[in-house]
């Protein structure tokens, strides 16, 4: 009758199967190489960002106070989503306390009767279709097709996609998206987590980049914790949509407002991108170059479309492996194992950061040449080591 | 096909029913009174919670860069968890963004077979329940013997509740539904929302009060954005709970780890309960005083555990011209509808705080009497009211 017994049989599962994770916390100083944070325009860091929360803590307080319906709507929240708005190219904004919960909004507040979602979409997508309650199909990645038959006789329907994927690192085809969204009364959601600040003119996303933004059939949900450098999420798209979200979105409604350090910390950082328009090119120009060594030394990757470069292993235990040995040498990767990727297709993560410099790119190349040295099957059985 | 005209369809229905919201926005300087956010204890605006957080931007930066799981784990996150596991007795924590997320991760990824929700659940946890994709029995509000009956002959279950239910402000029966939880090998999991700060001795909640904290079969979810004063969550319980929401809550390793801010926040605020034990006990009083005001002018009320007051208005509309009259006396007071609690109960919801002092339950008093007085039927039909 202990409760915690099946826990603990569980956890002795995942760990046999390389899929238990440990928490290490890091010290206020930098790594030798980060390259697993999200940060892509390294602005988490940027003094101008950090006064930005500094000065919005000590004029509004540590939090919000409250739902965003009852004294959690600050003038610093509505600054924000005019900002956002306008830095996207859509009518209007709504900011939640994290992109996860933006997403959730976004997908269960409209009700549609059919959500057709991408199968590598990103968790928080596929809970919002979960808790949706509208029939969800799957279709195979990025494949227009699918979508369009997946539609066929149906209304009120939602299609969902990640604008970049966040492991793959790859751009969904949003134009041929929208067409046969278009087509059939439906409604795009478009997840610019991994494109805001990085796609696009000026990073203003791969919406805008595709000539979708202010479109009255597409809705945004953007994270205000990768390239704008804090916490936080929103969802941009028409009046009508808003109006919805804030009567009826359940993660908005009965949710805490976004704690005013983190507003103030990212209409700072929106400032840094209207001052400095090349950084988010600067950020994908670093993810070719990681592509390019990866390439070069023989490991399998993809072409990046923004920060994201994946670099395959396969097996969960080898990745960590390699994980660690990039450690060893002081470059941290993220390391993604089922079920944050297919079965089979463990693998490094690195992200570009729009400010790495040549010799942060010398020492990834160092570390990835050893996670391409360790991978070789080992010339005889006595060498030392007992991993395969 | 325009799929925006069932939303605004839908939205002239809600109008129609008194359940339009309108996000106003409030400027920085404080109300005449606050009675509606969640600062039970004053700490948003403390100096010393204010002090906690601009130290934390400026050592960790603005964001946390990542997931938990990869670089959004500072030595901060880790001092906080432990803080609160040793504030609330219990073993472990595990800091979430949000204390929405925490309830979905605490429900999820303990994967019970069967969930047993109090109807007056928030609605992260309901939220939870659908999530968990576990049979859920509603049973009627505070009801044991329900509990009881719908444990029989099931394993793997979860029974949930808040401590201090978040309208209505009563207090969940802690020790009895442990008792059923123990008889039947089940888990209890605590949302501590509306008790943390104000509840139990010192303010370390409804749990810890009823001699349940540290029990294995317990778990508790917290919120740092009602007393503590800024955003965030947690869950606490025995390591095998906090080791299975590590590798398996998806609210947890698919967000982006709570800002450094909101970590130093709490952390300073929890240094200011253990200066100052005796706060608590302040905003619970403070409660019963503004319940007495209530009561006296023959306002429908209850009795209150912690800091939330509600003052039951029935119709929707009636509820919103109450809050509007507080509102030009400068007393902000919440005003709660459905969906936020059930039909015909549409209510005002009054916190009150520790630093309420007597010419603020003046004010109050004076509002609150023009809400009775506007509640009673007009006697003539040229009264000058055209509102019924």
């Amino acid at each position: 009758m202990d409760p915690l017994l099946r826990l603990t049989a569980a956890a002795r599962e995942r760990t046999a199967a390389g899929l238990h994770r440990t928490l290490r916390s890091r010290p206020p100083g930098p790594w030798l190489l980060d390259l697993a944070s999200n940060d892509y325009l390294g602005l988490s860091g940027d003094a101008r960002v950090i006064e930005g929360a500094v000065e919005a803590v000590r004029t509004w307080g540590a939090g919000s106070t409250g739902s965003r319906l009852v004294t959690g709507t600050t003038e610093l929240h509505t600054e924000l989503e005019h900002r956002l708005a306008a830095f996207t190219g859509m009518p209007s904004a709504l900011v939640f306390s994290s992109g996860y919960l933006a997403n959730l909004g976004a997908l269960t507040a409209l009700r549609p009767r059919l959500i057709v979602s991408d199968q590598g979409n990103h968790a928080s997508l596929i809970d919002g279709c979960r808790l949706s309650r509208a029939a969800v199909t799957v279709t195979p990645h990025a494949d227009v097709a699918a979508v369009d038959a997946a539609l066929t006789g149906t209304g009120d329907a939602i299609v969902v996609t990640d604008a970049v994927f966040s492991v793959d690192g790859d751009l969904a085809p949003l134009r041929e998206l929208h067409q046969v969204v278009r087509r059939h009364g439906a409604i795009l959601v478009i997840d610019e987590a991994h494109a805001l600040g990085v796609v696009g003119p000026g990073g203003r996303g791969a919406a805008y980049a595709a000539g979708l933004a202010g479109q009255p059939d597409v809705v945004l949900t953007v994270t205000l914790s990768k390239s704008l450098g804090t916490q936080g999420g929103a969802v941009l798209g028409a009046p009508e949509v808003i109006e919805t979200l804030v009567d009826t979105a359940r993660s908005f409604v009965f949710d805490t407002g976004l704690a005013p350090a983190c507003a103030g910390a990212a209409l700072a950082a929106l400032d840094v991108l209207d001052a400095e328009p090349d950084r988010p090119e600067r950020a994908r120009e670093r993810a070719r170059r990681l592509t390019g060594i990866a390439r070069e030394l023989g490991l399998e990757t993809t072409s990046p479309a923004a920060a994201v470069v994946p670099v395959i292993i396969g097996d969960p235990h080898d990745a960590v492996r390699a994980a660690e040995l990039c450690a060893e040498q002081g470059v941290r990767v993220g390391c993604f194992r089922p079920p944050s990727v297919p079965e089979g297709r463990a693998c490094l993560r690195l992200s570009a950061r729009a400010d790495l410099g040549e010799a942060d790119l010398t020492v990834a190349c160092k570390a990835l040449a050893t996670v391409k040295e360790d991978s070789r099957p080992y010339p005889a059985p006595n060498a030392g080591a007992t991993r395969r």
